[in-house]
């Protein structure tokens, strides 16, 4: 059976990209970041959906981005807007993607994977750009040229199955293939039990995701 | 001025690059990874070198690549090589200069630093694909497709000095720029106070650079 790492956030997207992957017949690694997050609920929420999406295993990587600062997300001194912003919101967090594609490939090298899957998404999204295909496109090329696995003639792929999708379109694929949308936590600012604030970004692209579905919206808001 | 991250080991290459780096005119903001090496005296090393060579600042980001294993490096259950091997050794360990520099693109992006120097070596080395131009090239376009400021118009440079370098090479470059390698510390198995096995790989290739280049080697070995 072929092998995959799939890259788990916990919320939304990366949910769906599980059971994408796991449908198209690929044994799943699981692999979340503990990268010092403020929204930690998203690992609890990673864990449930990796066990109720029947991954072979589910792991947690630990990296210190907090060391570096300059995202609302790793510095508690920098607050998560609440409103919409210009440009790349202060919620981007320096080189995530990247970081975290790299762990992968560490990951993918030790298990014998031939994939790696990301949730990236470059539709309805805060314009990071490490979300978009020609940074995935570029990724692959790197992978194949550092790991001794890729060299000695196992190449790696990324597979981005929703990069292009719209949230409406991912929420229904993932429905279909029987996604429980109410175990995921994307809100930035989830409290210790994973109830969402309704007012982050995150918050807004899967509220309008789900609208615009036309399917209820199982997220546990804060009251 | 202009400022650069500098991936500093404790080893007797990146010290070389942090010197050249220095000698160029760049403010030096040196960045060491705490994976989980078993030689972590180098981390002790890192420091040392980082005040004597007059670096900005010196940061440890921590990642914990042990939770992956697949190297003599991060699992203490296999073996250091204490003899040359066929291939690609089992010192490797998976993907880790892709996790370097991708830790040290989040930090230069911080900093807002224009390059990233390593101190990786395609000669004198233990032939890990990681360490080759032709990788180091891709995670330059990668990282220029990365980040914000690099979309924002701030290119990224990775500078390899020392890549095409024979490690006799680096010692006189490094000699001349005034680094003291006594407080370097290369060894696979180092000691907790940084004394030297002589007999793994990155002992063989110090001591022979030494002797190459007609310089005393400075090591301190265990007895």
């Amino acid at each position: 059976m072929k092998r995959a790492v799939v890259l788990l956030s916990g919320g939304l997207d990366s949910a769906t990209v599980l059971a994408i992957a796991s449908s198209e017949g690929w044994r799943c690694h699981a692999l979340s970041v503990d990268y010092g997050q403020r929204h930690r609920a998203e690992l609890d929420a990673a864990a449930r959906v990796a066990k109720a999406l029947g991954a072979h295993e589910h792991r947690i990587a630990r990296v210190d981005l907090g060391v570096f600062g300059g995202s609302a997300l790793t510095d508690p001194a920098i607050a998560v807007p609440r409103a919409p912003s210009e440009g790349i919101p202060i919620t981007y967090v320096p080189a995530r993607n990247t970081v975290f594609l790299a762990l992968a490939l560490a990951h993918a090298e030790v298990v014998e994977a031939d994939a790696i899957f990301t949730g990236a998404n470059a539709v309805d999204y805060s314009g990071y750009p490490d979300c978009r295909p020609e940074f995935l496109a570029a990724f692959e090329r790197l992978a194949n040229l550092a790991t001794k696995r890729a060299v000695e003639g196992h190449p790696i792929a990324i597979e981005a199955p929703i990069v292009d999708m719209t949230k409406a379109e991912i929420v229904r694929r993932g429905a279909a293939l029987g996604v429980d949308y109410a175990l995921t936590v994307s809100c930035y600012e989830a409290d210790a039990q994973g109830a969402a604030c309704g007012a982050c970004d995150a918050c807004r692209f899967r509220r309008e995701g789900f609208a615009a579905a036309g399917m209820p919206d199982p997220t546990r808001y804060r009251g």
